[in-house]
Parts: C-alpha cells; structure tokens; sequence
C-alpha cells in the first residue's frame, strides 16, 4: 500500500485508480463532515459563487447556500463556512451547495481519483479506515491525502490532519502486517502531528491561516475543528452526481 | 523580515524583491558549491542536455561538461552530478555547464528574486547569513528557500537542509532582536530538521531519493552532501549572464 500526501489543491497530480482523502480542516470538510453527520442530505461542492447561484436556481425542492470568500459569508447565502452554524434544525433534510477558498477547489481538484472521501480531525479515524478499505481493492493500492491548502500555500492545519491520518494508515497496515510505503511530504506530516499529538493547538497557532481566522473572530470553530474522532461518519465525493454523502 | 520556503520548482511564484535561496542537496546544488569552492570559475546551469551542448560548443576557451539524467552521468560528459567528482584538480579555472533533473530547474524558476543565492548543507550557515544580508536592504525584506524537490514532489532531503536554514535564519534575527514572520512551510522544515538534526541520516533514509541514489551506487555522495557548514562560500546566480560565482 502506498501512502502520499499533496501540500495544495495546485499540486494534485492525476489520481486514476487512487483512493484519495480530501482535506481541508479550517473549515470546509469540517463543514461538510458536520452537515451530514447533522443530517443534511448532501453537499454539492462548487468552485464559484456564480455557480452556487445557478445551481441554487436550479435546484428542485430548493437548497441552502453556503460558503465564504475571505473568510466571511458571502452576501445574501444562507450560511457561512463556520461548522458551528450547520446545525441538524437548520440542515436536516437539505442539500448545501457550497463554495469556498479552498476546500472545495481540493475536492473538485481531487476527481480523476477512483474514490474521493471527506476527511478532517473530526473523522480521522473513520475516514482512514475506510480509505484503506476501498484502496485495498485496488490492483495497485495508494491512499492519497490531498490537503487543500490556503490560497496556494502550504498550510500547517491541513498537513497536522494529514499527519494524523498518516499515522492511522500506519497503525492499521503495521497491526495488519502489510507492507507500505510513506511518501516524502507522508513521512513528514506524520512527524509533525506526533511531536505536537498532545497540544495540536500550539500547532495550529503557528499558522498564517489560523491568525487570519482568529483576527476575524472564528476562534470557536478552531477549537471544534481540532476535535479529534469525535465523528464517524464518512463523506463521499460522487463526481458523476457531484454531491457528496455520507458513504455507504 | 519574513521567511518563506517553497517544496517544489513547480510551487515557485514571483519572487520579485525577494532573496532566494536554491537548494538541491541531493545533489546539483552540493556540486555547483563544491565546484565553485574548488575554484571552478563558474558555472551555468542549463535546463536541457541540448542547451549544454550547443552551450559548450559556442564557449570559448572551452568548459566542462557536467550533469545528470535518472542520476547517471550524461553519455558524452565530462562530469556526472558527485559532488566527488568535482575535484580542484579537474575543475580549478573552469567554467562547468550543468543540467540536472531537479536543480537547475530550482534555480531557473527562481530567477524573478532580486538575488538568487545557492545552498546545501555544506554552506548553510555562510549562506543564511549573506541571505539575510541582502534581504535586509530591501523595503520589504524576505528570504524564499526554493526547495527543488525531485521530480515535482516534495523531497525530505531538501526540506531537512531548509529547516537548518530557517533555523539560522530565527536564531540570527532573534538574536538582533527583529521581528520575524515564518511561513507555515519554514516553520514545518524547521521543527522536522531540530528533531532530526543530531541524526540527519535517519532522516533521510527515510527519501524516495536517498532510496534511489543509495541503488544506483552514490552512497558516498550522501554522506559528503550531509555535512553541514564545511564550506564558507556563497555562490550567486546572476541572471544577466546566466552564471553561478562565488559571491563578493
């Protein structure tokens, strides 16, 4: 089994016949994690808020629009990117189309993959093991963390989650007695999430994207995006449907 | 003063105003600096084995050529990219041609920086220094480490020798009490290098390239290229003529 991580949507490669695992953890697949674990019936993700609009328009039975830009909501949608506000008595039921900086570029980024989950601190564990789970399936078997990134930029929130789900793949491979092969940037990753496993937050505050969060008063959701495992349902990326649910 | 550090030559963008720093541990970037230290008179990096050629074939007084393809020396070359190889006796008063996989990419994508400077290990220290010293001319200071990373992924080699650099850098501005901002990338290489750095070929062992260079027979070279500050020479890449020299 191999196991490699990519640093930014920019950087994906062609994925064909890889399992990948999207991330990113500040916020959006914490968003997409917590509105379908809140019951939300899916998430469209969608690279533009021209598209949301249309899609919006669209959409029979209607559907809530989410997303950011900047960081803040974007004018006149239902929701922002903050997890907090994807309760289950606002979303159950409901499909979100959403859009944001980042994570949802990753996922879009993400499609010549054979399988696309949802991943974040908050399903860790549950996102790993289903990973490998689909990819061992595979004739030649590759897990593939692709951190969304901020604007580009390598950032330190995304490659801690990668890191922890690194060292899950890890973890179950070695108790499995198979063999596998880490990636340069997986190796690392996994190092970083080890030496701060016990205060990710002091991690996390060295990022440029959690100083930009915290400036705009987002603290909240960065302590409930660092939950780890608290979640353990799935999100599947569907690129035909374009949604994603929870998997099956 | 801010400190950023880019993974890949694919990663880089503009660098406009900035001081860049090249690296390629493994190997181009030990052999340009051995090289130059050795008392070779320059030496110009070129992207293609056709561009050293026609290169060669126009140079007067003649110059070497050096450079490799899957690690291996270029049939008709006159060096390989062993930094071993790059001996006072051979290369003293020469000028080399040099194509590399991953290197000479590195410096060429770094050619919009106001400087382009040239580390590895060996010159860590003496580079660091010269780096913040230009840099701090500038109104809005910065030193970039490009990363050349191998074949367009991020290489632990390289991000290890970068941690070294970032950590000189902190321990410089610290110690003249500037303020100082680390990108998410610098601050990564810097903790993966302060954990490592008693044991630098633990590390390493660990690099799809060191895998590779290990097969292929160029165990030597790793060991030579691990070891740091034993050469004091900064070379500087200078974009009009297209040459590598020992800095002023």
């Amino acid at each position: 089994m191999k196991i490699e991580v990519y640093p930014t949507c920019d950087s994906v490669k062609d994925l064909s016949g890889k399992t990948a695992i999207v991330i990113d953890v500040l916020r959006a697949t914490s968003v997409i994690t917590t509105a379908l674990f809140n019951g939300s019936k899916s998430v469209i993700p969608v690279l533009s808020v021209d598209d949301a609009l249309n899609l919006a328009g669209e959409y029979e039975g209607g559907a809530l629009l989410g997303g950011e830009r900047g960081g803040v909501k974007i004018p006149g949608f239902d929701l922002g990117n903050s997890p907090l506000e994807y309760k289950k008595e606002l979303v159950a039921g409901k499909t979100v189309i959403l859009t944001t900086s980042n994570g949802t570029r990753a996922i879009k980024a993400s499609e010549s993959a054979e399988h696309v989950l949802i991943g974040c601190f908050l399903n860790a564990s549950a996102v790993a093991e289903k990973a490998l789970e689909l990819a061992s399936r595979s004739e030649s078997p590759c897990v593939v963390v692709v951190c969304a990134g901020t604007l580009g930029e390598f950032s330190l929130d995304d490659a801690a989650c990668a890191g922890l789900i690194v060292d899950y793949l890890a973890s179950i491979l070695e108790r499995e007695k198979e063999t596998s092969k880490f990636s340069d940037l997986a190796f690392a990753c996994r190092e970083l999430f080890l030496k701060y496993q016990n205060d990710l937050k002091a991690l996390i505050s060295h990022a440029a994207h959690y100083r930009r969060l915290v400036r705009l008063g987002f603290e909240r959701d960065i302590d409930y995006c660092l939950q780890m495992d608290v979640i353990d349902c799935v999100p599947v990326y569907d690129r035909k449907t374009s949604e994603v649910k929870i998997g099956s």
